[in-house]
């Protein structure tokens, strides 16, 4: 292959990190590749860090010693997240979504790769700095926001089932009891899923009396591990006091009026 | 803002265009962005196009007319499948992922977002050309395989539930038999999921019988949809007539021998 240009590395460079957040490369991979000198490849990297910084697009952190390298560290700005916000909050207030019982209709929203992957961002800029070694979730609604958050802070992700299953293998179970509804509930994770001594980060797509995520807490406690944040994209406003004492979410529910077709959203940022 | 340099756009631009493959993006949204003339942009996107490309990471296509623009359409070289595949067996067959039963644990892969973001991009290469509308998944084990393979064509990821939820709204319900065990089984899916004459794309993590294929083709017709795909990460050797005729699957089982630990796994593209 011919040498390339600068601008032609830039571009490979840049999808190479965009597409592996917070995964180390050594320069020594990009010099091989690129068949050009550490200090060109520096000088490459300079320029992608400065010019995703200048848009809130993420930046470039480097590693020293030996084993280092550079790691591509994705971020995105105020302005982009209350836009974001705001938007899911126009598309979840429309009287359509309103499901028999005052439940809200959010699935097209929740899947949608677009949309997750701009929350999963927001979530890891949020807890990037809590040293987080697992994304945990319980089956099913949450799973696309915890796995573009673990994308995006490049741990693995752990999906907490309802039920055991044959490929789980010898797992712990835990009974617990939903903040809302006052039901029993059921918790399984394979005795394989987590390290010992790792601390969790717990998303899920919507919190009313906290069950779901006081669960995951006493879930981890089996395992000897922490839950070092929770993240939420909705929250109820009522209850007020929920299971958890500390959590970050995106949205606030205020109420779901279904005699009168009115859904309640507010940003939970502002 | 100054004005940047060629090489500081077109990091930019190749962030933007990784972030969001398929999507499609007017010049004027960049000549806006950059302060920078139409044909400086088109210019940009040539040396990202031909860049990618050359290293088989993707390229731009563009779309012309007034409501055009440009649209990255990721790929992934053949050298690039076989290295992922190969290394996906390697690490498959360490006789430590027997479970009692014979089965074989892998939630560790098929929830660790690099491996499942490879997936997700051959996949989307394998069905590109099919005119895909939804990508469909049944819980758990292949949503996050299903959700990144949405990404990468740009389509909705749908998710088919094993018991309705309130949180569903009117769904449809259909009873399916398992092409291995012969269970009786469940799939429900929101009214709301899908648009009538769509064309599905359904990815899991496993086949063995092909009972959930042929599940999903059933449910597919309550909707008026076609299954225009399958693609599994792991198919099972045997049976080697599955309940369904067509299917993509990147790994075979061949054995999972329990007595003597030993996992027999090939790629599947050979």
């Amino acid at each position: 292959m011919d040498k390339l240009q600068r601008s032609e590395r830039i571009a490979i460079l840049t999808k190479i990190f965009a597409d592996s957040p917070g995964k180390l490369f050594s320069l020594g991979n990009f010099t091989e590749m690129f068949k050009a000198a550490k200090s060109t490849i520096s000088e490459d990297i300079d320029i992608i860090q400065k010019a995703l910084e200048g848009f809130g697009l993420g930046t470039i952190r480097s590693v020293p010693g030996v084993s280092g390298g550079v790691f591509f560290v994705p971020s995105i700005g105020k302005e982009r997240v209350y836009e974001i916000l705001n938007s899911l909050c126009s598309e979840l207030s429309k009287k359509e979504r309103i499901l028999p019982g005052g439940y809200l209709y959010m699935q097209d929203i929740i899947y949608d790769p677009y949309v997750v992957f701009n929350v999963g961002r927001i979530f890891a800029q949020e807890f990037i700095e809590r040293k987080i070694d697992y994304v945990v979730t319980v089956e099913t609604k949450g799973i696309p926001l915890a796995f573009a958050t673990a994308n995006n802070l490049n741990t693995p992700l752990v999906i907490v089932r309802r039920n055991s299953e044959a490929t789980d293998g010898p797992s712990v179970n835990i009974n617990y009891v939903s903040g809302s509804s006052r039901k029993l509930q059921t918790m399984v994770l394979s005795l394989k899923a987590l390290k010992r001594k790792s601390r969790l980060l717990f998303i899920d797509d919507f919190m009313k009396g906290g069950g779901t995520a006081r669960g995951i807490i006493e879930l981890a406690k089996e395992f000897e591990c922490e839950v070092a944040g929770i993240g939420v994209l909705i929250a109820t406003a009522e209850p007020a006091k929920k299971l958890v004492d500390s959590y970050f979410s995106l949205l606030t529910l205020n109420r779901v009026d279904e005699e009168n077709s009115v859904i309640d959203i507010r940003n939970g940022l502002c």
